[in-house]
């Protein structure tokens, strides 16, 4: 059974994602370079985006949450699996169990899994997150200086890294990033001995001295621009097209949508489409976003509905558009960071938020 | 195994849904009062909203692909089910194996489902839909006509209603309610015989002239206020809690989050929660949206991160928010409207946003 005939499509190229892991990894060098896989691959599929990546190299991988690092290990039953949200109580067995790194965001999570690990007997790796000025996860300074004092605090625990997180990396001349680096240096200066890792997507290219021993690339991966302002060093790796519903004539001064939001001038034409924000598509680009038939530009006329999407199709070639055919509302013209800008948001929210009834399709060497 | 401990929690109340639904039946009778479970009903979980509204004698359901309406035939094997977004090339023969009701759309969808039904040798149901001024879907004014000059193009199907929707139902001082309205009763005078339906959630209260043979509710049973700038007729069914994953002091001066967007003037508390854009929870919201511990209102602080939130807990007694504990993110007291009005959009895409990172839990006679 399928019914493909009637959905919308959400085509992902394996491929793409994988280059651009070669590609950060061959700028990062010779630190080491995972891959940040969290929200199910921002969006993209988990299942099928970490076994991709693993093929070209990639060991390392980091997931938000518990139940994420769980899938991931049902998948790939030998790589190294770091789970961010850190150690919460009463989750220590399943980390041990499924050998699943927990990123220890504070002293009480340290102590925690000092204790455990020596109950079990292991010398358990873990990832140690030290804040530097996100104030959202991570050990404080204060912690940190006690760390520093007293070294033993982390006996019996493998620390493969310690790491930090940078707030505002994607804007290289906030003042913010020097200041986070310096407190990064100063703070690994207590921890000798220990390997380091600042950089996500956007430090990786603010050159090597952020790099340390390991990046941490997620939305670079997936084709976000880690530059914003300069061209997208990044290949594009996701298509969405919508499915046609309907095309229809609209008498001049007929409103189109939802609260008529926005009326014809003139005579139209319109394309319904059977996307909607129930797939994600954020009702935020009401009005305000494009899609692409054959190389034709088609603007948005209306809000977005929960399932239905319309285009104003009125000066396009008769016949470009059909009921049952297709209109590319992500891709290489419009891509997701296109998207972001008419929604006011940022490109890895259109792709996390991209929905479960799109037909999906994987392209490339890993399909 | 259970990460229960782990993560964030959404519960929903069948009980309440169940309710709504039976209120709005009373509202309307003796019209009769489907339901519409599209999107997943609503984000909330058709496998389970649909067979407690079944148990309290809902018999027509409406979805908006024919997907999910293939989903809610393995669920209810014996309910009506209409499928919104129409009959596109290619499907019918999986809506006649599966008992599915198309809702045509256009005189292209009624000629091809005569066509189908007769080879079948079935009188099979049909649902009609016509425009009255959203231009989106449904038959438009000259289709509508042609229909009305020759019903003969009917023949052969067994058409339940007749359909159409309204664009500002919600806005009942707007003049294109009364304009829908009086076009519908036209289009109706044209089609003799046939049943009528208009009204979805909002019509309902605009009075017993929108309720015509069939009522289509879908926002008002799951707790969305159909009648907008008055008191909420509807019970919540929805609550959001979010995990703390860490509580910490952040010094005067210090930023929260991605941006560094907001800063502290005094020595502050920050409880992080693993909850973020990337389970639904708008980034529009960042800066913006409140929660509540034990009464208490927290108000956000910093950017929605992609799997975090910030939430400013200085004020709140010692020891009310924990590592481990929950926070209430969306509930009876901040709910989807609120948050929908903090975001800039409408409860519906709240909770069609909802996303699958939460353990679900449901309560209720049906679950």
């Amino acid at each position: 059974m399928t019914t493909d005939a009637a959905c919308s499509l959400l085509t992902i190229d394996l491929d793409a994602i994988a280059d651009n892991w070669r590609r950060l990894r061959d700028i990062a060098s010779p630190a080491t370079c995972a891959a940040v896989v969290k929200a199910d691959a921002y969006g993209l599929g988990i299942a099928q985006v970490a076994p991709a990546l693993a093929d070209v190299g990639c060991s390392l991988f980091f997931v938000a949450t518990l139940d994420e690092g769980l899938r991931l290990r049902a998948v790939l039953p030998q790589v190294d699996i770091a789970v961010l949200s850190g150690l919460l109580p009463g989750t220590a067995g399943i980390f041990l169990r499924d050998r699943l790194i927990p990123v220890l965001n504070d002293l009480g999570q340290v102590a925690r899994w000092r204790a455990e690990t020596t109950k079990a007997g292991q010398n358990a790796p873990a990832i140690l997150h030290i804040d530097t000025g996100m104030n959202r996860l991570g050990l404080d300074p204060q912690e940190a200086s006690r760390l520093a004092l007293d070294a033993t605090l982390l006996d019996g625990i493998d620390i493969r890294y310690v790491m930090t997180h940078m707030a505002c990396a994607d804007m290289p001349s906030d003042p913010l990033n020097a200041e986070q680096l310096e407190r990064f240096k100063a703070a690994m200066a207590g921890l000798p001995g220990l390997k380091a890792s600042l950089a996500a997507s956007s430090a990786i290219f603010l050159g090597r001295d952020h790099h340390f021993d390991l990046v941490r690339p997620g939305a670079a991966l997936y084709g976000i621009n880690p530059t914003p302002g300069k061209p997208n060093p990044m290949r594009q790796c996701v298509r969405l097209e919508g499915r046609v519903l309907q095309v229809r004539y609209v008498d001049s001064g007929e409103g189109v949508g939802y609260g008529a939001s926005r009326r014809f001038s003139r005579p139209g034409k319109i394309a319904t489409i059977a996307t909607g924000y129930a797939d994600g598509y954020l009702r935020a680009l009401s009005n305000g976003s494009l899609a692409h038939v054959a190389g034709h530009r088609i603007p948005m006329m209306g809000r977005v509905s929960m399932d239905l999407l319309t285009f104003d199709v009125t000066d396009l070639p008769e016949g470009l558009v059909l009921p049952g055919g297709l209109v590319e509302l992500l891709g290489d013209t419009y891509t997701p960071d296109d998207a972001a800008h008419d929604a006011g948001t940022i490109g890895y929210e259109i792709l996390t938020s991209l929905g479960s009834r799109y037909a999906r399709r994987y392209i490339g060497a890993g399909a």
